[in-house]
């Protein structure tokens, strides 16, 4: 069995030892003479799994009381319509929204359907190379959110501040870098994330959203109610067990390293040494703005662009996978959310180095 | 390593065969270096797989070319939603909805909240014992469509025929009883199943619709529009990509067992030993009328209800598990979905005659 460094932007490398494990309890979970898969969701053995993903959410993310934990399904996509469904509560109510990249875009686009949208702020006119700076947001006080997207996949950006949106409750989209740093909970309204990147497999989306904010608006479809949901414990019918017990593996694995505040260490590292390799080189550019770049997705370009799909298949060969930009903007790309090691992308630059020096 | 025989009515045993499978590809998926679950949902290994999973579908239940085949999130839940929104076109037009369980109920009142809704029958003043038959239906020909759910897994029934709706799309909830016997889906408008009974793990829902019956209504959110679903090959976001490899294993499985119709044919000698042990026994009793009872899920109590825990206890020592009746009707329940081998129901039944023997 040969693993390889993969550098998918999502759904992205797990923990061996999360796998591993996983496949050790797949025919028997701890005893029950059952997969996790098989158990029933309302089983007491199932039960201890989803309460300790939940207690393990909370301690790894000091999320504080007066803030509920949602496990639910669809993805941030659904995300994008569930946030607008649930906090708008009359027609023509306003919110604003931070266009920080497509994902963004397509976060606004689902809210124009049920409120007026705003654009606070937008840095398309420059390719979304940067992270619009505080002083830069048209933020109304008659919004009844802000949203914002945490980190940029496609274009390799990320917020290195927190937008101040005094009493407006802000809205972040963290699908992309939640748990890879310490954040204060208590400055957001409302966090939802897909869990592929840094969280586990997908299928299954955590939602942390204050009390304040639940049920505001009656009569909504119950799989999309905060309310109800929150009512039942993410229970409300059959979650996708198997993709939550990922999830608490993946925790475990964070917590026994030390949890977030290592992650983030370790990132800030992995990050540093990936920019400075890449910037170091006249054959490589990176197009993001210095102070915008973020640690989970680093997109970069060869100078010779004609060599890209060969440097594609050497990495390939060298067991560096993934590496092809998004579709949209082309390129290259190099996820590396916490789940890959220090030594992937000093692999990863270590074949940067000799390519550059057999092309360059 | 001792596996039990589990009745859990979902989710429900899979066959050892896939689960074995999915061990030995957890860390390293054909060569590729890494578990499906790390892969890219756009990768060329793991579109073949979702890809897979919809032609043996296909396959499996002969999909004439005009349905669209959408492997979706949120459970039949989220369907009781998606189906009224994305076919009812204007305020106020009628949905029949029959009603023969607390399924029927919960999604009637969710369509509730965009149709006006109307009961074509309801067994619910005998407690869901029987299914009405054909004669029974009030059905109206200004109706949008009719609503049943093919198999009742609280109370343990299943119609033994075809609602005729004449015109009038038929939409069907066969969560508990798909692939358990031959369809014919040319004789329905849409059918809907939350994967974790027969299909494969929870966290991944089939969607059978007719292409009449898309793009009826505009501007709904993108994740709940069944044309948006179809137009995207369900890679409108990422999928529950893990979940939808289990899929295909089991898809794989029940081809290589013979197909749908050798299914029916063990579920129908599985159910008929089942029903046979409970009806030829004074210590216990089956609730369902005959001609209603469900292949899937047989519930059954003792005569002296006193006895239930001790049964449960002394069953679960034997390795017969999740025998517990669903917690709004009590008793005992044993749901044999496909993967419950012909050995389980055998075992179930020894274990009842004797438990019989001693304590009546």
């Amino acid at each position: 069995m040969t693993r390889v460094y993969n550098f998918s932007a999502g759904p992205a490398v797990l923990p061996l030892s999360v796998l591993d494990r996983a496949r050790d309890e797949m025919t028997d979970y701890q005893g029950s003479g059952m997969s996790v898969m098989e158990m029933s969701h309302r089983s007491s053995v199932y039960s201890a799994i989803i309460a300790e993903a939940e207690a393990l959410l909370r301690q790894l993310l000091t999320i504080p009381d007066n803030y509920r934990v949602l496990l639910l399904q669809g993805g941030a996509s659904l995300q994008f319509s569930m946030v607008p469904m649930n906090l708008i509560t009359a027609p023509g109510q306003q919110a604003d929204y931070i266009i920080t990249g497509v994902w963004a875009q397509k976060a606004a686009a689902e809210a124009r359907k049920h409120a007026t949208v705003r654009v606070a702020a937008s840095s398309e006119v420059v390719r979304f190379c940067r992270i619009p700076r505080q002083q830069e947001l048209d933020l109304s006080p008659a919004a009844v959110y802000v949203h914002m997207t945490s980190n940029n996949t496609v274009v390799g950006t990320e917020y290195d501040y927190l937008p101040d949106t005094g009493p407006v409750p802000l809205v972040a989209d963290m699908s992309s870098n939640i748990l890879s740093r310490p954040i204060d909970v208590s400055r957001y309204g409302l966090i939802y994330a897909g869990a592929q990147k840094n969280l586990g497999p997908s299928g299954v989306t955590l939602v942390i959203v204050r009390d304040d904010l639940l049920g505001r608006v009656g009569q909504l479809p119950i799989m999309l109610d905060y309310q109800v949901q929150a009512e039942h414990g993410s229970m409300l019918n059959t979650p996708p067990t198997y993709a939550i017990y990922i999830l608490k593996l993946v925790l475990e694995w964070v917590r026994d390293q030390g949890g977030v505040a290592v992650m983030e260490q370790r990132n800030i590292r992995k990050a540093a040494r990936l920019y400075q390799a890449i910037d170091s080189s006249a054959f490589y550019r990176c197009p993001t703005e210095v102070a915008s770049r973020s640690r989970m997705n680093v997109p970069f370009t060869l100078t010779d662009e004609t060599l890209t799909p060969r440097f594609l298949a050497e990495a390939g060969q060298a067991g560096l996978v993934t590496l092809e930009g998004h579709r949209l903007v082309g390129g290259l790309r190099a996820s590396i959310y916490n789940a890959m090691p220090e030594e992937g992308v000093a692999a990863l630059i270590h074949f940067m180095h000799d390519f550059a020096r057999r092309y360059g």
